[in-house]
């Protein structure tokens, strides 16, 4: 198979090259940090990592906050569903609570730009979701339980859009990344039946809230008009076919100025 | 610095080289399976991994359970008490309640041998441990937070110990030990105040329940007398002199016949 393996999705980005900000925590996040030098700490106990912002409560996004116990205080910006489907009912989240400002959480309100680090603020943006699977039974679905994330240099106006997890190419979704230089997107599917038709399990890609990618219903037709200089397909599952360089799939969105996310892709914008 | 960086501390065993069983697992557990061939999958949804087995509550040793989320049934060897520390009060440990059988626990008692996998069975010995750090406060401590474990091979009787956090060189420690053809030990600190010294909070080593590897007290002097042919020092921390190659702290361990393990170390008993 001619398909490169890679962690999950996990961006850092950075105004001035020396603040930090994570979107989202992957469990694999210390590889992650590890592989990319900039991230590494300074002097013990530091990090340049200045914050971190979660965009839904899906342990592929937050399990990595978990490996950032022994290092630092952390901030992390969240809307108060995912911070409290988080902190709620974790007996493991004790581990980020020893020391007074361990974690300093910042709300995310939707619609609302708020202060960042380094020259950056963030906008969360709703996107159709849908509650993690481990708390799925436990809450009521909230609109603040998925967000997409509008990033934003003050001094530039430059826009970055970073939409991980989308259940459904919605007219606020559009609007969100209108006027974004670069959209990160959900690629975790190519196809609505992609699991079942694999013999892996009933599921269809929005059951789990994920538009696919392909298709006249998916995100790729629906996302068209873009004027995004870059425009990278991110979250890709392991049975998406535009994993294979040589899928046709890949050639179908490669012919839309479309890219797939690969670990230590970078960019400046 | 004249040292290789490390995950952090898993082990996986095997008795016909087909069925493996992890001991712990690390937060890191993905990258680990990816690094070693026999453990990957042979179809969809399967795992050449028959089971864990859990030594106590800490993340390091816990986290990568809720990594193994999406694979295939599983089955967890831990103390009740290990079982219910990470199980109880703990929403994201539904994320393996998804379908009946999905986790399979089975109890481990201190002093009992069971069956294990493909020919291996295992016996939980008494170490002085302590609850993990998020347990602290919550729970009173119970001598079956921590636990060594003596893994044999009941076709030849071959014995391997494994004692990763241990907070003291006890007697029923050292008899443990005193059969076992390979030894793995808990080499986290090489001396009592290394975080002290080093700027880096309070702790000393037995606080945190490992008892240092140097000095007159440490578990070097404590353990001279193993017959193993196979001594090994894991779960070492990043503070560690033993890391670096070429420190006098390595010379010493390795002048008495102690190894310290690397990523990817592999043997055969």
């Amino acid at each position: 198979v001619k398909a490169t393996p890679r962690t999950q999705e996990s961006v850092a980005i950075s105004g001035d090259g020396e603040h930090w900000v994570l979107l989202n925590a992957s469990p694999e996040i210390r590889q992650q940090i590890e592989g990319f030098p900039p991230l590494h700490p300074k002097k013990p106990r530091h990090s340049p990592i200045a914050a971190l912002v979660l965009t839904n409560g899906d342990l592929d996004h937050c399990l990595g906050l978990l490996s950032l116990r022994e290092s630092h205080p952390l901030t992390v910006f969240a809307t108060e569903r995912v911070r409290r489907g988080f902190t709620e009912g974790n007996v493991l989240y004790r581990t980020l609570e020893r020391f007074d400002d361990q974690v300093t959480w910042r709300a995310l309100k939707l619609g609302r730009e708020d202060e960042l680090a380094s020259g950056l603020t963030v906008e969360a943006a709703p996107v159709p979701g849908k509650l993690p699977i481990h708390l799925e039974g436990a809450l009521s679905p909230d609109a603040e339980d998925s967000v997409g994330l509008r990033i934003r240099e003050t001094r530039t106006g430059t826009v970055l859009a970073y939409f991980s997890g989308v259940g459904g190419v919605s007219s606020a979704v559009t609007q969100a990344l209108q006027d974004a230089e670069a959209v990160f997107f959900d690629g975790t599917f190519w196809s609505e039946d992609e699991l079942p038709a694999l013999g892996l399990g009933e599921k269809r890609a929005r059951d789990m809230a994920h538009a696919p990618v392909g298709g006249p219903d998916g995100s790729l037709a629906a996302l068209g008009a873009l004027r995004a200089s870059r425009r990278i397909l991110i979250h890709l599952n392991n049975t998406n076919p535009l994993l294979r360089e040589d899928s046709p799939e890949r050639a179908q969105v490669a012919a839309r100025g479309w890219e797939v996310a690969y670990d230590g892709m970078e960019m400046s914008l």
